[in-house]
């Protein structure tokens, strides 16, 4: 059990700021917890004796043992409410009142000490500006708004108060019940990761869905949510997700939006189902809580309606699904069972004349089938198909082959009881086939990320030492942004480079290309100047008696171009055969919440233009590096097609893995480009380098 | 008003195979005809007196006259039925009876003979195996299948009868109606084309919807929705959309499906806004019907609750909607009349305390903003906001801007009331927000097609008679694939090809090389031998004392790979300077439903790798074929990206037209490919040519 349970399973509760007057917050919440609250509620107010018929407390040290304390009182006065409670021992508190940081400096200041307090006490602190908690075991209803839910086996968080209030109204209506719910308000203290973190031990936490317009801290997310997704699906609605989006988040939350890419990779990552709309969120949820999940992406569809079973067939070829193939044996025992006109293949459609017993026929027959995972049932109401009892005949098979079946017994006035029946064994009924199709696919998507195994990434033998003094003389000379300089970097991580050196002198060029074989390639180098072959800072094929005039050329072409370039000197490098190799580019870029973002693509118009890349939050293992190689639309031209030399994947793989492990060892690396890094058949070189690095934190 | 509103708005209806039998399908519809219809009823049949209490006739002939015949006799006697009614003098027949091309070859032999009788008689025939038709406004639901629907301004067909007795129950209860309903069985006589035709002159159809799982008249059909969709929206479920599908869809109506593709580009191309799900069909539907097109795309978001509003906002952005930007003088008037914690920024957060007026304040300085086009309410239940006058707020304000408002109350037993309003005033409203925006997108896309300038093909000054003398000629050489041998039918519509000959001597290719300037190319010309260089059976670069020799050795490479190969001759071509050239593809593709589909793409890997190409149904004007250019992701290279040197576009835009200009004056192309269209900054060159031709009909 999470060390958070406490919180949401109080013995009592106090609400400080408690009060009899109408409209009043504290009279709210109050309420609320009398309704049907099993615990002792404690209202706390100096200024009254009694408030709603229970004995009221000037201050919660006197009053009895409390629990949880919920704070209602007015900003000024929350800081002095805290300590009181938490200095009578109480180590969970919920802050409802508003005006901290979502209101400006002063609010920030107060916040800042709020967050003080909390780590002084250790107090689990939910808030502030929360509409409240809520636990439906106990029938605990601490916050303002809504009236209680039901029960069920669903926890469920959310930035957005008010989402809560309309959620909670439509669920009851659907009948959807859950276990926890929190508002989770500012996240001063607790936020979306200590919640996953405890529904994840909450063994009576079926599900886990959430809406959130942030994540805090990504990365740790990410390894909690990973390890929780084992066991707990969570499905979230991240919004901002457009521009737009991105926005008016930022602008509602007063926090500074990660990027979108670093959102959408880090929660796959994370093994979070993420879902684009409200509707997306409890359809997914409705499955996910009242069914087993596939063995297989099979899916067999009954129905007795072509039209529809055509429908539902799109739905399945939307999905990460597939029509089952059915065994011989199975299509032979529908052939015997069925009438001729019915088609026995998938979708099987039992056709308009089907009674119950035809459909549970064909229903037992498709779910015996190896092939077939799941399966949805379809259909049009007619004059002998009593849809209450197919609704029985479902939940029967269901049980008797434990696959997960969900159902559009499309209508409307026809299908109202059969839904209601449905609904109370966790089968969600639409009327909409596509929707039915999307629970499944939930399940299924589930159902890899339970099965996955760990991707640990592999430690390399490296020579982090050399790195870092790389990294610290690189920038001692240059400043934070580094080019070719740096190179060795790439090598001190086992990632191939030509052979060369920076020089300051032609001599010293000369020398340097003396001891390459064949011709040399010679570039400027400074942090200044970055498009060098527009500039004349670049030659390539210099031979040995030409390499003291390049050397003048490029230095020359360099300070005509600016005069006050910073030039580290001239990097003169072994000319090497690129004949019948691809180029492909490794970046990097940390993100604010998630920490380094992996990137590869193909070099030139392919990123640039196509746009076709992959990404990953590193660290990563080789799964993953494999996987961001075969991502890409263009990942063929590296395979060999069109009569091309197959490229030594193998080594871009390893590549992206070392500096993956690169990156993750120095979190002053901000920002990070091989480009190109040249692959052959033969392997890979890394041509190029440019990095950002923070200087604070070298 | 069209031809078939007779078939809708009959006098009198007669029921052939009328009986009293329950469950039969000739009692069924009697039923359904007696419970509302305002006309005559007239129940045929010549073994009873009286049908469900009225007079029954033996025959049509000795009946009262009759506007439609409704025929349910057995499979056998159904023709006979038919000639019957026809000889009358009965014009309009709906076939109930199943038996027909959809069980087989004899059913497929009774169709032809049912359709030659239609054509006998110029009969509007629906079906057979229909479910009927229905009209509300005259209460006629001569269908065996659901209740009567209600009133509405929403016509409908649908290739699958239980569709429709599923969504008539369905549509009953969501308060949704409907002024024609039509099962369109098989299809045999009146198809989709027609309907649409109907309803496009029927004053009383605000909107056209249809579920489809073929469109038989694949051309045809995007003529008249074309033509239709100014006036009229036509939104379709055309169902097989995925591989799985297709095959259920072609299983369930026994017809060929055309290629997804063709019905993607023709659906677009028609003006229809196509469903990918039942819920988005009625969704968009409601909207179509209900309300104005905006006339700019800026959403303006009015809220109580900043994440619900933060959820629309991302829906606005995966919409072709953009979040409105409000005026200096619509942000100073919200300033000044909402409270200070207000966003008063666009999404418009008007805060939880918020009650009617402010809403209604808000929304109203909103919508008289010019760059607001539409706008969504969006909000969470509180204590102080009532949902049944925040709908009678919104339809007022509505109709005081003539601006579509769709909205979000969000929440179950609390939005009950104010849905119903909302819906009486032609306002859906839904839980999701998402969905909200999805019928303003609708709205918005449907105003796109409403106010596009029709793109007439422009008719190129081209020299016919030699095309069509050089595909004779060609096709007399080598049948019905040709290659190069038939460049000239480019030159003859326009398209540049390089100079050059085939030849069938290696004199001859001298001669003709030297009447070109510089180097020329060699190539084999032979139906037979597609990859010609890879067999040696191309040289380039050849200078003209080489000629000789290349030409025997390009001849006996062919020989060598295939000793049978047909060779028509060597074709002596100008060889191009293609420095800073783009090779391109034009190709072409006859659909059976919907005619030549033209494609476009990069050369190489852009097409063959990536599949970045645009398609469109010929014929086409300029307007389409500059966006089939543009539509391509590559399309910055031909801009002249990475410093390349622009390309000539227009040219490969009027060879586009020219393209499309000859494959719709011959329908005996079947596939054309000019690969490469080689294009530099000059112009364009069509380099190599394949086409196959249907020989039959040359």
């Amino acid at each position: 059990m999470g060390r958070l349970r406490d919180l949401f399973a109080p013995e009592s509760v106090a609400v400080v700021g408690a009060t009899d007057r109408e409209g009043a917050v504290g009279h709210a919440i109050l309420e609320n917890l009398v309704a049907d609250y099993v615990g002792d509620i404690i209202p706390v107010n100096p200024n009254r004796e009694s408030v709603l018929g229970l004995e009221c407390y000037p201050d919660v040290a006197s009053a009895p043992p409390v629990d949880l304390s919920v704070i209602v009182v007015p900003p000024s006065i929350v800081l002095e409410a805290i300590r009181e409670s938490a200095k009578a021992g109480v180590e969970n508190v919920v802050v409802i009142t508003a005006g901290f940081s979502e209101t400006g400096s002063d609010g920030a200041a107060r916040e800042r000490e709020l967050r003080e307090l909390a780590d002084e006490y250790d107090l689990n602190l939910v808030g502030p500006n929360s509409l409240g908690i809520m636990n439906t075991r106990s029938g605990m209803n601490a916050t303002f708004g809504p009236e209680n839910a039901l029960d069920g086996s669903v926890s469920f968080m959310s930035q957005s108060g008010a989402f809560i209030t309309a959620v909670l109204d439509w669920a009851n209506e659907q009948g959807i019940g859950f276990r926890d719910v929190v508002s989770l308000g500012n996240k001063s203290v607790l936020d979306e990761t200590d919640f996953v973190e405890e529904w994840g031990s909450d063994p009576e936490t079926d599900v886990i869905i959430g809406y959130l317009e942030g994540i805090d801290r990504g990365d740790q997310f990410v390894e909690v949510a990973r390890e929780v997704s084992d066991d707990t699906p969570i499905v979230l609605v991240k919004s901002g997700r457009t521009d737009a989006g991105a926005q008016a988040a930022s602008s509602h939350t007063g926090a500074i939006a990660g990027s979108e890419v670093a959102y959408e990779t880090g929660l796959e990552q994370a093994g979070v189902l993420r879902a684009r709309s409200v509707q997306e969120l409890f359809d997914w949820a409705r499955a996910l809580s009242g069914l087993p999940t596939p063995d297989t992406d099979g899916v067999a569809v009954v129905t007795n309606a072509g039209g529809p079973g055509v429908l539902t067939t799109d739905a399945v070829g939307d999905a990460n699904l597939g029509m089952a193939n059915f065994t011989d044996e199975t299509i032979d025992r529908l052939a015997e069972t069925m009438p001729d006109e019915a088609n026995v293949y998938n979708p099987i459609d039992v056709i308009g004349d089907a009674d119950i017993e035809r459909f549970e026929t064909a229903l037992d027959i498709a779910l015996e089938d190896p092939n077939v995972g799941s399966a949805v049932v379809v259909s049009a109401p007619t004059a002998v198909l009593e849809y209450d009892r197919l609704a029985e005949v479902v939940i029967e098979q269901r049980d008797a082959h434990d696959k997960p079946i969900v159902t559009s017994l499309m209508g409307g006035s026809r299908s109202r009881a059969a839904e209601e029946v449905l609904r109370e064994f966790g089968i969600p009924n639409y009327f909409d086939p596509a929707r039915a199709v999307s629970g499944l696919d939930a399940l299924a998507r589930y159902r890899d990320i339970k099965t996955a195994q760990r991707d640990e990434p592999e430690r390399f033998d490296v020579d982090r030492e050399r790195a870092r003094e790389i990294l610290e003389t690189a920038r001692s000379r240059t400043g934070n942004r580094l080019g070719v300089e740096a190179m060795d970097l790439l090598e001190a991580y086992g990632i191939p480079t030509p052979r060369g050196e920076i020089v300051s002198d032609p001599e010293a060029a000369q020398d340097v290309a003396a001891d390459i074989d064949g011709d040399v390639v010679l570039k400027i180098v400074s942090p200044d100047i970055s498009h060098k072959s527009d500039i004349g800072g670049v030659r390539v094929g210099v031979s040995d008696e030409d390499v003291y005039d390049a050397y003048e050329d490029v230095v020359s072409n360099a300070r005509n171009y600016q005069p006050d370039a910073s030039i580290v000197g001239v990097q003169v490098q072994e000319m090497l055969d690129l004949e019948g190799s691809t180029e492909t580019i490794i970046g990097v870029n940390r993100d604010p919440q998630f920490g380094p973002l992996l990137l590869f693509g193909l070099g030139g118009i392919f990123v640039e233009i196509l746009e076709d890349t992959s990404v990953r939050v590193a660290p990563i293992g080789e799964d993953e590096a494999q996987a961001m190689v075969e991502d890409i639309k263009a990942a063929p031209l590296l395979r060999g097609a069109r009569g091309r030399e197959p490229a030594d994947i193998e080594s871009v793989v390893e590549s992206i893995q070392r500096l993956s492990q690169l990156v993750t060892d120095f979190p002053s690396i901000l920002e990070l480009d091989v480009n190109p890094l040249v692959v052959g058949p033969e392997g890979v070189q890394a041509i190029d380098l440019r990095l950002t690095v923070d200087t604070e934190k070298l």
